[in-house]
Protein backbone atom coordinates (compact mmCIF):
# COMPACT_ATOMS: atom_id res chain seq x y z
CA UNK A 1 0.00 0.00 0.00
CA UNK A 2 1.49 3.78 -0.88
CA UNK A 3 -0.06 6.52 1.04
CA UNK A 4 -0.53 9.16 -1.94
CA UNK A 5 -1.01 13.15 -0.99
CA UNK A 6 -2.04 15.08 -4.30
CA UNK A 7 -3.21 18.55 -4.96
CA UNK A 8 -5.35 20.15 -7.60
CA UNK A 9 -7.37 23.43 -7.84
CA UNK A 10 -10.76 24.14 -8.64
CA UNK A 11 -12.36 27.17 -9.89
CA UNK A 12 -13.46 29.03 -6.99
CA UNK A 13 -16.72 30.10 -8.72
CA UNK A 14 -18.13 26.88 -9.12
CA UNK A 15 -16.80 25.34 -5.42
CA UNK A 16 -20.40 25.14 -4.79
CA UNK A 17 -21.84 23.41 -7.69
CA UNK A 18 -18.26 21.48 -7.27
CA UNK A 19 -19.41 20.06 -3.51
CA UNK A 20 -22.28 19.43 -4.39
CA UNK A 21 -21.42 17.03 -6.97
CA UNK A 22 -19.46 14.97 -4.97
CA UNK A 23 -21.96 14.83 -2.42
CA UNK A 24 -23.60 12.51 -4.52
CA UNK A 25 -20.63 10.94 -6.90
CA UNK A 26 -21.80 8.22 -9.12
CA UNK A 27 -22.31 4.51 -7.34
CA UNK A 28 -20.57 3.39 -10.77
CA UNK A 29 -17.62 5.89 -10.43
CA UNK A 30 -16.81 4.69 -6.38
CA UNK A 31 -17.64 0.95 -7.47
CA UNK A 32 -14.64 1.57 -9.86
CA UNK A 33 -12.30 3.21 -7.63
CA UNK A 34 -13.08 0.62 -5.00
CA UNK A 35 -12.26 -2.36 -7.73
CA UNK A 36 -8.79 -0.51 -8.76
CA UNK A 37 -7.88 -0.64 -4.51
CA UNK A 38 -8.15 2.93 -4.43
CA UNK A 39 -9.11 3.21 0.06
CA UNK A 40 -9.46 5.87 2.46
CA UNK A 41 -9.59 8.63 -0.10
CA UNK A 42 -10.48 11.71 1.36
CA UNK A 43 -10.78 15.31 -0.50
CA UNK A 44 -10.14 18.43 1.51
CA UNK A 45 -10.69 22.36 0.03
CA UNK A 46 -9.67 25.38 0.94
CA UNK A 47 -11.77 28.53 0.66
CA UNK A 48 -10.03 29.41 -2.56
CA UNK A 49 -10.83 26.05 -4.22
CA UNK A 50 -7.00 24.47 -3.78
CA UNK A 51 -7.74 21.08 -3.01
CA UNK A 52 -5.79 18.20 -1.04
CA UNK A 53 -5.94 14.84 -1.32
CA UNK A 54 -5.53 11.88 0.52
CA UNK A 55 -5.36 8.31 -0.56
CA UNK A 56 -3.99 4.65 -0.11
CA UNK A 57 -3.29 3.13 -3.38
CA UNK A 58 -1.94 -0.67 -4.16
CA UNK A 59 0.87 0.49 -6.56
CA UNK A 60 2.34 3.82 -7.17
CA UNK A 61 -0.26 6.61 -8.15
CA UNK A 62 0.51 7.20 -11.34
CA UNK A 63 -0.17 3.46 -11.71
CA UNK A 64 -3.40 3.96 -10.13
CA UNK A 65 -4.53 6.80 -12.09
CA UNK A 66 -3.66 4.92 -15.42
CA UNK A 67 -5.94 1.61 -14.52
CA UNK A 68 -8.74 4.27 -13.82
CA UNK A 69 -8.08 5.87 -17.19
CA UNK A 70 -9.33 2.63 -18.60
CA UNK A 71 -12.73 2.86 -16.90
CA UNK A 72 -15.23 4.28 -19.37
CA UNK A 73 -17.51 5.72 -16.13
CA UNK A 74 -13.99 7.41 -14.64
CA UNK A 75 -13.60 9.22 -18.93
CA UNK A 76 -17.21 10.10 -18.42
CA UNK A 77 -16.77 11.01 -14.94
CA UNK A 78 -13.61 13.09 -15.91
CA UNK A 79 -15.17 14.76 -18.44
CA UNK A 80 -18.13 16.12 -16.64
CA UNK A 81 -16.08 17.32 -13.81
CA UNK A 82 -13.16 18.90 -16.46
CA UNK A 83 -14.57 22.21 -16.40
CA UNK A 84 -14.75 22.83 -12.54
CA UNK A 85 -10.89 22.82 -12.68
CA UNK A 86 -7.83 25.07 -12.99
CA UNK A 87 -6.43 23.19 -15.36
CA UNK A 88 -5.42 23.27 -19.09
CA UNK A 89 -7.80 23.37 -21.47
CA UNK A 90 -8.74 20.09 -23.25
CA UNK A 91 -7.15 18.40 -19.95
CA UNK A 92 -9.00 16.55 -17.25
CA UNK A 93 -8.57 16.58 -14.25
CA UNK A 94 -7.09 13.17 -13.68
CA UNK A 95 -3.85 14.65 -15.89
CA UNK A 96 -3.07 17.25 -13.19
CA UNK A 97 -3.36 15.77 -9.84
CA UNK A 98 0.35 16.86 -8.59
CA UNK A 99 1.35 14.21 -6.06
CA UNK A 100 3.07 15.78 -3.17
CA UNK A 101 6.32 14.45 -1.15
CA UNK A 102 5.77 12.48 2.01
CA UNK A 103 8.05 13.72 4.68
CA UNK A 104 6.80 12.27 7.91
CA UNK A 105 4.45 9.25 8.95
CA UNK A 106 3.27 7.83 11.91
CA UNK A 107 1.37 5.02 11.74
CA UNK B 1 -12.82 8.66 14.56
CA UNK B 2 -12.28 12.07 12.40
CA UNK B 3 -10.13 12.35 9.14
CA UNK B 4 -8.25 15.72 9.53
CA UNK B 5 -6.72 17.70 6.68
CA UNK B 6 -4.74 20.26 7.26
CA UNK B 7 -2.11 22.96 6.01
CA UNK B 8 0.91 24.83 7.21
CA UNK B 9 4.14 26.55 5.31
CA UNK B 10 7.81 26.01 6.03
CA UNK B 11 10.24 28.72 5.26
CA UNK B 12 12.06 27.60 1.94
CA UNK B 13 14.98 27.54 2.41
CA UNK B 14 15.03 25.66 5.51
CA UNK B 15 13.14 22.75 3.48
CA UNK B 16 16.23 20.28 3.71
CA UNK B 17 16.86 20.29 7.86
CA UNK B 18 12.91 20.34 8.24
CA UNK B 19 12.84 17.19 6.12
CA UNK B 20 16.12 15.56 8.12
CA UNK B 21 14.06 16.63 11.60
CA UNK B 22 11.14 14.62 10.60
CA UNK B 23 13.26 11.47 9.26
CA UNK B 24 14.44 11.16 12.96
CA UNK B 25 11.31 12.39 14.58
CA UNK B 26 12.24 12.03 19.12
CA UNK B 27 10.38 8.96 20.25
CA UNK B 28 8.90 10.51 23.13
CA UNK B 29 7.02 12.63 20.54
CA UNK B 30 5.66 10.15 18.38
CA UNK B 31 4.76 8.31 21.89
CA UNK B 32 3.09 10.91 23.10
CA UNK B 33 1.18 11.33 19.46
CA UNK B 34 0.04 7.69 19.92
CA UNK B 35 -0.81 8.23 23.27
CA UNK B 36 -3.07 10.89 22.16
CA UNK B 37 -4.87 8.80 19.95
CA UNK B 38 -3.25 10.64 16.90
CA UNK B 39 -3.32 8.02 13.99
CA UNK B 40 -2.21 7.50 10.55
CA UNK B 41 -0.54 10.44 10.82
CA UNK B 42 1.30 12.00 7.23
CA UNK B 43 3.21 15.31 6.07
CA UNK B 44 3.30 16.01 2.71
CA UNK B 45 5.25 18.96 0.96
CA UNK B 46 5.09 20.77 -2.10
CA UNK B 47 8.64 21.99 -3.37
CA UNK B 48 8.12 25.09 -2.15
CA UNK B 49 7.50 24.27 1.42
CA UNK B 50 3.17 24.39 1.40
CA UNK B 51 2.79 21.57 3.40
CA UNK B 52 -0.52 19.22 3.85
CA UNK B 53 -0.86 17.10 6.89
CA UNK B 54 -3.58 13.95 7.09
CA UNK B 55 -4.55 12.50 10.49
CA UNK B 56 -7.52 10.65 12.05
CA UNK B 57 -8.28 11.73 15.99
CA UNK B 58 -10.59 10.91 17.99
CA UNK B 59 -11.74 14.02 18.72
CA UNK B 60 -12.25 17.29 16.75
CA UNK B 61 -9.21 18.45 15.41
CA UNK B 62 -8.38 21.13 18.10
CA UNK B 63 -9.47 19.28 20.92
CA UNK B 64 -6.35 16.94 19.76
CA UNK B 65 -4.11 19.98 19.10
CA UNK B 66 -5.01 21.09 22.44
CA UNK B 67 -4.09 17.66 24.44
CA UNK B 68 -0.76 17.35 22.65
CA UNK B 69 -0.80 21.23 23.55
CA UNK B 70 -0.56 19.98 27.30
CA UNK B 71 2.51 17.40 26.89
CA UNK B 72 6.02 18.84 27.51
CA UNK B 73 7.92 16.75 24.93
CA UNK B 74 5.25 18.59 22.50
CA UNK B 75 6.07 21.97 23.71
CA UNK B 76 9.96 21.85 22.88
CA UNK B 77 9.61 19.66 19.56
CA UNK B 78 7.04 22.90 18.79
CA UNK B 79 9.87 25.39 20.33
CA UNK B 80 12.65 23.86 18.45
CA UNK B 81 10.38 23.37 15.07
CA UNK B 82 8.79 27.19 15.36
CA UNK B 83 11.82 29.05 13.28
CA UNK B 84 10.93 26.68 10.49
CA UNK B 85 7.46 27.66 9.76
CA UNK B 86 5.95 30.90 8.07
CA UNK B 87 4.19 32.16 11.36
CA UNK B 88 3.73 34.63 13.34
CA UNK B 89 6.76 35.64 15.31
CA UNK B 90 6.88 33.93 18.98
CA UNK B 91 3.52 31.50 17.44
CA UNK B 92 4.08 27.69 17.47
CA UNK B 93 3.49 25.66 14.46
CA UNK B 94 0.68 23.88 16.30
CA UNK B 95 -1.46 26.89 16.81
CA UNK B 96 -0.92 27.73 13.03
CA UNK B 97 -2.37 24.31 11.23
CA UNK B 98 -5.22 25.47 9.40
CA UNK B 99 -8.11 22.80 8.99
CA UNK B 100 -9.52 22.25 5.28
CA UNK B 101 -12.83 21.11 4.94
CA UNK B 102 -13.57 17.58 3.86
CA UNK B 103 -15.79 17.89 0.88
CA UNK B 104 -15.75 13.95 -0.05
CA UNK B 105 -14.30 10.22 1.52
CA UNK B 106 -14.44 7.06 0.00
CA UNK B 107 -13.67 4.23 2.58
Amino acid sequence: MNRIGFQMKVKQDVIPEYKEWHRKVWPEMLDALRSHGWKNYTLFMRPDGQMFGYVEVPDTFQASLDSMAGEEINARWQEMMAPYFEIPEGSFADQNMIELEEVFHLD
